[in-house]
């Protein structure tokens, strides 16, 4: 089979054979297909989309283009959870010693932070001596140990999709929803834990900004998992304001504590809340039963003991004195009044990276200690001079003031309080 | 401006600009956008489209990436033709000295046999000593010398054009009617001759195989030349079975010969007077004084003298004894009877590409002695046993037991005589 001809169908619309997807994803991993070839399949996919059988063969040849850790296999309760993105989302931090103290194991693996969101690898960072697991061995040593593993995504965990995702990035092929799932699915089909808590971010801080689109990606994912014979329970939440109130890694360990601790921010808490019950569930306890078992394991100070032995199985030191604080602070004051009827998570997202929270190119370094704190939510009322945030760096060349104005102009105010909007707006599963 | 952007608003159909066109194609041209960008751009230009006005900036920045000959400027009567290609069309080799003898120069790009159409440039290769114009002083000196310039594609003409055609074929984007209104027009611009005629192929042996298509195609070229200010006349004409009876380089050259002394194959003979005719319109000739140029140039010789000429003034040797003969022949015979209803060229190109006529890739080297003669023509009664085309090699190792089987194949036989269907089958401009 020559791959223009491959090329060409796909271009034209033509639906591709598992055999077709086959060849071009193992070509992507193994190198024998030009670069050139995969961009333009990968514009071709873009443009005129995959049926649902495509995307589950694109789905499967990513998985099997490296290794597979078939967690199930020797952990069948464990629990992964999967996250789209969001701005101030520090859920993973909450749920796992969470689900854990629920007596649920977890497996989750954690990407750096790309772009306006924060990735939990750089939040695990940020605790001394956290080691995310590497291999194979060392996941299934630190789920033996403590219940849970928080693993770096690994070079040999579907490879297919390291090579086409850094193509998709400089080809404009990043909002292809069938590359999207593929890209998603593959990794979690890979790693193989049995049951997946899926969370779809939706709004104007997520990847996808309207509740179609949110809802579009959920079900072709919901199916993918299904498909594969994961149990799979996924909920499509409000990603608008920044969930929790902390941007920034040592900033958001801190704020998942207080959490744990039964202190944090109640949306944060919240939505922790809604998807370890969503674990829980696909655990097999009913729902009263699943409701009462969160609420125990977080009321008894088990959650908050978990997360001591999670850190300490990675190879971390716990104590929460330790982790970095900034060398510089500036509170943004608000210089108008009236309601939050809005407030941008995706431009409070990028002034957390522009103070060193984040990554604006891969080989970006992040600072632990830089942070946007934020101080009012949506629907409160504002008084002119209120701190509205706290921007914080160190290791940076910052202007605040620039970035003052940019916080400034993401909270939108109004003459009336805006009407209150769930935080779980649907469920699929 | 990010071209990540750039390719991203094309891939949704969004109308690109002069200046985003521009930066496309300097990037190709200078090296300085990865081929992974251009790779994607290609495919979604392939699959959205370009509109008239997209097409048009296309054109000029690929003219603009290179040398521009201005031929026009010191050669205002100069006349250029074009065909996008077909099987048997030795047009170019009997239309340069018929224009030349009627008084008009002739400039021309030939380019090299690629895939099942044979290409000038070889045809022109197989005369001993021709050394096509390879630069603009060149190309002067021979206009100069004998009114006609045959010129190989220079690489300093439209490099973009180059780089980006390299791409396309490996990337399944050679089909898409802008990028090939750009390769072609780009070419024509930066030579510069001020008249083009243009013969655009439709049907089965040609890559526009329907009217529609066609029409498409030359419409667009039309439009183009014309805001670039280049006189032009189209014919759309068919090619379904070869055009002129000799497939493969010294025998076309010979069939030329023998067109040029009125003893050539009819329809080769009239689809070159038609095309002459438009260039002579296009000299400012009256209709009827074209006609009758045309007919006194040829039936004079002087049209057959101004071939010795032009092939002098190339440095070649005009003997037609010296053209190479295959060492080899084989007649393929008839093994039904009946009318030829239909022949399929693309298959016959095939043949004669597999004899060593032309080329399957790049790199491979053309026996110019190699051919496949068409013996039969569309609307002819075969009986059996009658010669169907003669095979004819040299140099490649050939079965022609194979090859027969599927030139046979390519004579479709049929009971009643066809209706008779005109050559060109449409006129623009």
């Amino acid at each position: 089979m020559n791959f223009v001809e491959v090329i060409a169908r796909k271009r034209d619309g033509v639906e591709l054979s598992s055999e077709e997807i086959r060849e071009f994803v193992q070509g992507a991993a193994s190198g024998t297909l030009p670069d050139v070839q995969l961009a333009a399949m990968l514009m071709a996919i873009c443009i005129r989309g995959a049926t649902p059988g495509e995307t589950r063969h694109l789905v499967q040849a990513m998985t099997d283009s490296g290794e597979r850790w078939e967690l199930a296999r020797s952990f069948p309760g464990v629990v992964d959870k999967h996250s789209t993105g969001g701005v101030g989302d520090t859920v993973s931090l909450v749920l796992a010693p969470w689900l854990v103290a629920c007596g649920v194991p977890v497996a989750m693996m954690a990407g750096a932070s790309l772009g306006h969101t924060q990735g939990t690898l750089d939040k695990l960072a940020a605790i001394p001596g956290f080691a995310a697991a590497a291999s194979r061995e060392e996941a299934f040593q630190r789920l033996e140990r403590c219940g849970a593993v928080l693993a770096r995504q690994s070079a040999r965990i579907a490879p297919a999709d390291a090579k086409l995702y850094a193509l998709r990035d400089v080809t404009a092929t990043v909002p292809s929803l069938p590359l999207i799932v593929a890209s998603i699915m593959s990794k979690k089909l890979a790693v193989g834990a049995g049951k997946l808590v899926l969370d779809v971010k939706c709004g104007s801080g997520a990847f996808r900004k309207t509740l179609p689109e949110a809802r579009e990606l959920a079900a072709a994912l919901v199916e993918v998992a299904r498909a594969a014979g994961v149990a799979v329970r996924a909920v499509i939440s409000a990603m608008d304001e920044p969930l929790g109130p902390a941007l920034g890694t040592a900033c958001e360990v801190r704020e998942a504590l207080a959490c744990l601790e039964g202190r944090g921010d109640a949306r944060l808490l919240e939505l922790s809340r809604e998807l370890v019950v969503r674990g829980l569930l696909l655990s097999g306890h009913a729902p009263e039963r699943a409701e009462a078992l969160a609420a125990e394991a977080l009321a008894s100070g088990k959650a908050r003991a978990c997360w001591d032995a999670i850190v300490l199985a990675h190879g971390g030191n716990p104590d929460p004195s330790l982790l970095a604080q900034p060398a510089q602070q500036h509170e943004v004051l608000a210089e108008a009044e009236g309601y939050v009827v809005g407030v941008d998570g995706e431009t409070l997202g990028w002034v957390a990276v522009a103070l060193g929270a984040g990554r604006r190119f891969p080989q970006d370094q992040v600072d632990p200690g830089a942070f946007l704190r934020v101080l009012v939510r949506q629907g409160e009322r504002v008084r002119v001079g209120q701190p509205l945030a706290v921007l914080a760096w160190s290791q940076r060349q910052v202007d605040p003031q620039t970035l003052a104005s940019r916080v400034r102009r993401a909270f939108r105010l109004g003459e009336a309080a805006p009407a209150s909007t769930p935080l779980v707006l649907e469920e699929l599963g």
